[in-house]
């Protein structure tokens, strides 16, 4: 099916200030790429397929820009410890049990399985340090049909002897291999992946560094995520001024292809500045901020000085897979922000949620999360009549139902660039 | 039904500090109240109808200590509002749409339709200032098999003229009728419901203070909820030294059968003391405490002091009737205040957060909410294989999972008061 029109009631942000609202209008895609928006079929288009979803709304995919596929099995267990506790007694723990490529097989099956029938078209993901694992998982996502980058994930310290990479050339050779050999697939590319500071020494980032140079290959890692990891960067690398310098001396921050950076939570002012200027991708991922007791990132600072903001599940600090619980939970905890950190903060509302579900992180695999003349067409089809009310709703407010209570099971069809896989 | 044996996954709370799990186990029910958890079933049990659940968890209901049915239909929406401007924007407004017995018993229907599938087998609610429209909630809840107290909402100040009872003599005439009337229920019971101070004159709370004496009738009421309110509430009432005594000169406050009172987020410790003294039950709404900008209650101060605390969905304050969301956000907030309030704050866990999903909620109605011998049989049944996983999780984790992870989907059974309703 390469070209086809979609009825159905549509709403997408033609950028990030200007929401669109079609009710029973008709969207052309062509090739992957929408074509417009109309309030009938035109005739250079008659011939096209017609899906009718009339009555569901239509909207773009939804970007998850961090999340761990390596914990997804423990999801929704564990959450009693900060981040450097649990990671040490739980994470570590599960992610070395992918050397054994029969479990990681079985394990990324179910999650690839989830991702596929829940909302998100689209993924940023970290596996663990084990090659083969990390290319049955892209194996697996290739077949899917959801676009992603996949992380063989790096770590040369701080870390369980059974969870460590001991030779930094070893490790740099295993990269490039990874690197080339994932050129066999269309829609699962490479991401150079330092766990974080704590786990990666100098030696090794600027080996990955230099292996981004040569590969043009982008980044992603986590950032100001915890106080206490905070502490410990500092006491591990004094001769960096903050975080972020950490990896952008290497060459790991910034860029042509711009990275993602989980988190940023307490990012401070010239570490915002440093993240406008070299148009890093915040990976906001509130659910895993609260559980591993981590704080609020001040979004609101992000997305009014331009800097561009997505969601991220972060299973398993996180424990859902789902975004639309991490949209709502970006507007709540903007508000316990406003409360409790500072009065000045801008709370968030549904135009920034939805911006952050759907171009915020989209824009980060292209022309991607909205509708607009030649963008990849990424969409939902939400039955939303499963959140029943008497009342007349705008589809304004039919979107901010659907923020505050939708799930999965209201998800009727799914497209990724162009192609209907759900 | 009157003797039955469930075979199940079984946990409940024996007390608020001990946790039972038995897997695999027998819990025998007779007419109505739980007899006891048996490896086997005992001679004595042998002709009961024997249920199989096995494999599944076994748990107490739900209890909804505080819920706007009149809210229901816009519940998701208007969230960009904090508490007063949304009680005049959004609330009163439709609110008011109940003095039509037509429109009160459509959207009642769905609302009680959605109680009855979902979680919840008791629930506190409020209903609005139309007597009619309030006791044809009545009539839906009682036939709906959950139990219920139902509050005819009193406001005759600083309410739009077609939401305010303009004569506290009519008013308090038809508070006993109501009460009354109320006499033909079983499972449905009148409660006296002064909206909050700000919409009740000292008359008026004064009349109810003597009604309450003379019928011997619960109170449920909003305290200590929002910093804005808090100020409102010391200009009207000068004379009281906090809001609390507001209620407590009335005689609304504490007594025999114990009050609700919903939010608590602000009360200072000389209120704290008095919770405890007059064993008021605490409806922890943490959904709604985020959506209207309230701020975060101290839970751990009540449940470490001993003070009853339930949770409640505050629909439409907050968005959602799932009592399990608000479980796992009171654990999710209680980390936010430890974060950003006050570092020497326990944290909540999933013990705290089941202990107010079952025991902490449903003592208020009685001998309800846990398995243990002579507590009335309220359960659920759910089926926790649609959060899969291949690990091998303990009951206590399988339980930790189900309140992060568990929807309505995963419900396969409810009993109330030993009547199977779904």
């Amino acid at each position: 099916m390469k070209e086809f029109v979609i009825k159905g009631d549509i709403i997408y942000l033609e950028n990030k200030n200007e929401i669109k609202t079609y009710k029973n209008h008709y969207l052309v895609v062509k090739d992957g790429y929408c074509q417009g928006v109309f309030p009938h079929i035109l005739e250079e288009y008659k011939d096209y397929v017609e899906l009718d979803y009339s009555n569901k709304l239509v909207i773009p995919g939804f970007f998850d820009l961090h999340v761990h596929a390596s914990q997804y099995q423990y999801r929704g267990t564990s959450m009693d410890l900060e981040l450097i506790d649990w990671l040490n007694k739980h994470a570590f723990i599960e992610e070395a049990k992918y050397e054994s490529i029969e479990y990681a097989e079985k394990s990324y099956s179910m999650f690839v399985d989830e991702l596929k029938n829940g909302f998100t078209t689209r993924a940023a993901i970290f596996a663990t340090i084990h090659k083969d694992a990390t290319m049955k998982l892209m194996d697996l996502l290739e077949k899917s049909g959801i676009v992603s980058y996949v992380g063989l994930v790096l770590m040369n310290r701080n870390s369980p002897d059974y969870l460590r990479l001991k030779d930094d050339k070893d490790t740099l050779k295993m990269m490039e291999e990874y690197i080339l050999e994932s050129k066999k697939y269309q829609n699962t590319f490479p991401i150079i992946t330092p766990r974080f500071t704590p786990s990666c020494t100098k030696e090794l980032m600027k080996g990955l560094g230099e292996l981004r140079k040569k590969y043009n290959v982008t980044v992603q890692s986590h950032i100001d995520e915890n106080p206490s990891e905070l502490i410990w960067v500092k006491e591990l690398e004094p001769e960096c001024k903050n975080y972020t310098e950490t990896y952008s001396r290497f060459g790991l921050y910034g860029g042509d292809h711009h990275c993602i950076m989980a988190h940023c939570i307490y990012n401070n002012d010239e570490e915002i500045e440093t993240l406008k200027n070299n148009k890093i991708f915040v990976a906001h991922c509130p659910e895993s901020n609260m559980n591993v007791t981590s704080g609020i990132a001040p979004i609101y600072k992000y997305l009014d000085n331009g800097i561009n903001v997505g969601l991220g599940s972060d299973v398993a600090g996180g424990s859902s897979l789902s975004l639309i619980r991490a949209a709502r939970q970006a507007i709540q905890l903007s508000k316990m922000y406003y409360r409790y950190v500072d009065q000045n903060a801008r709370q968030l509302n549904v135009m920034d949620a939805f911006y952050m579900l759907t171009l915020g992180g989209g824009e980060f695999f292209g022309k991607v999360g909205s509708f607009n003349k030649g963008y990849e067409f990424d969409a939902l089809v939400i039955d939303d009549s499963k959140i029943p009310s008497l009342l007349d709703f705008s589809l304004l407010e039919r979107l901010e139902r659907f923020i505050y209570l939708g799930d999965e099971s209201m998800l009727v069809s799914k497209f990724v660039k162009g192609e209907k896989i759900i």
